[in-house]
């Protein structure tokens, strides 16, 4: 696949072992974008030396949020260690999502949750759907690193057969999904929807929803058109 | 594959986290027979802490020779990161090894030489034919932990054609997706929006815009909730 197509991104890793475990196996399979959102150290670019992942490691970005790290994506991937937590969500196997991301358009974000937690049901809410490595009921639950080397490995290796057709449509940017989500809870909110359900959930599910919806480039315009009128005409009455 | 019929052999190890990361490694994707021959500290069961991958690693093996750890072995397979050093001997890419790994009779051992070394030309005089992970030119070496994890995820992946899950989500019907266009296009008339653009091609955007999210059955209620009462509001504030 396209090297420059496909983005690593570790949320709240906890070892910095593992982010330069992390930039070694990109490296290795040779990929460079490595994108970090909240490290427990802030300083990781320094603290770790990356046998052979020097140069990825000091490249990697650091985020203060999964909307930032991915805003340039158009798809974004999940991966998990457990298979039916989310069912909202598609879920394929590496083998197959191997397949899908090679012929996915514009640039795919792969998202690795903590060592200790995984993804969280937030950080999911961001996802377009997720994999799962098939590693045994035993011990479902991979190292990081190790999961970010056998993850690219698919990526990379000789698929041998031939690939579904890929849907040509580009899909909508990772800012632009967040722009129409932040827009769409603007205008539940004036409209009074928030306000009878809990809250707090409503931002994941609204979030979870927009990226769902399998928007196109060209359907995102329209959409905020829509509801930068719908605003408007709500303030200008209420 | 027969997960007996696979012994994972790591020569000279210096690191005992790499050795804990293996073990790791064999658990997630369902081995237990891990060899250690000549590791740099004698005492590696107890000093590393393998989450997930304890009880491999203690039952791990240790030998004084590569010999003695393939004794009971009917294939020997090295592995490498550089490709044409050892001319005297086969030489397959992983995923061609996985096939050839899977089809061998009795039982296979898998040599991963030292960190920093690989193996040595004695080391490879015991193996049958090499593999090589297909890293890039710029970082041929991976970490042995990362090593072992993407070797055995080839030997267990479902080798068959990778074709996407069916996506099980029950699709939005019909009478739904109109009854969400109809007020969908309420909610445009009522906010302004339909004047601005020509009125009798907004409804065959709208009702294309509204097939083309892919909005499942349980989506529908959430959408026809959330556009009645933007369409309330309006109402109520115009």
């Amino acid at each position: 696949m396209r090297r420059d197509a496909l983005t690593v991104v570790l949320i709240s890793p906890r070892n910095p072992l593992n982010i330069g475990a992390a930039a070694r196996a990109l490296s290795n399979f040779g990929f460079d974008d490595l994108r970090v959102v909240n490290p427990y150290e802030k300083a990781f670019h320094e603290a770790v030396s990356a046998v052979g992942g020097a140069a990825v490691l000091r490249a990697a970005r650091s985020f203060d949020s999964v909307a930032e790290a991915v805003a340039d994506c158009h798809t974004v991937v999940g991966t998990t260690a457990i298979g039916n937590r989310h069912l909202e969500h598609p879920l394929h196997g590496l083998e197959a999502a191997g397949g899908l991301i090679r012929g996915a358009p514009g640039k795919t974000a792969l998202l690795f949750g903590s060592e200790k937690f995984g993804l969280s049901r937030e950080d999911i809410a961001h996802c377009h759907w997720l994999t799962r490595i098939p590693t045994g009921d035993q011990t479902p639950s991979m190292n990081l690193g190790q999961a970010v080397a056998v993850t690219l490995y698919e990526l990379i290796r000789d698929p041998g057969q031939p690939l579904p057709a890929p849907d040509r449509r580009k899909p909508v940017s990772g800012s632009d999904a967040e722009q129409l989500t932040v827009m769409l809870l603007d205008v539940l909110e004036a409209s009074g929807y928030t306000n009878r359900i809990v809250a707090t959930s409503t931002g994941r599910k609204v979030r979870q929803f927009v990226r769902r919806m399998a928007l196109t480039a060209r359907d995102a315009p329209l959409l905020l058109g829509i509801l930068r009128q719908i605003l408007w005409k709500i303030r200008q009455g209420g």
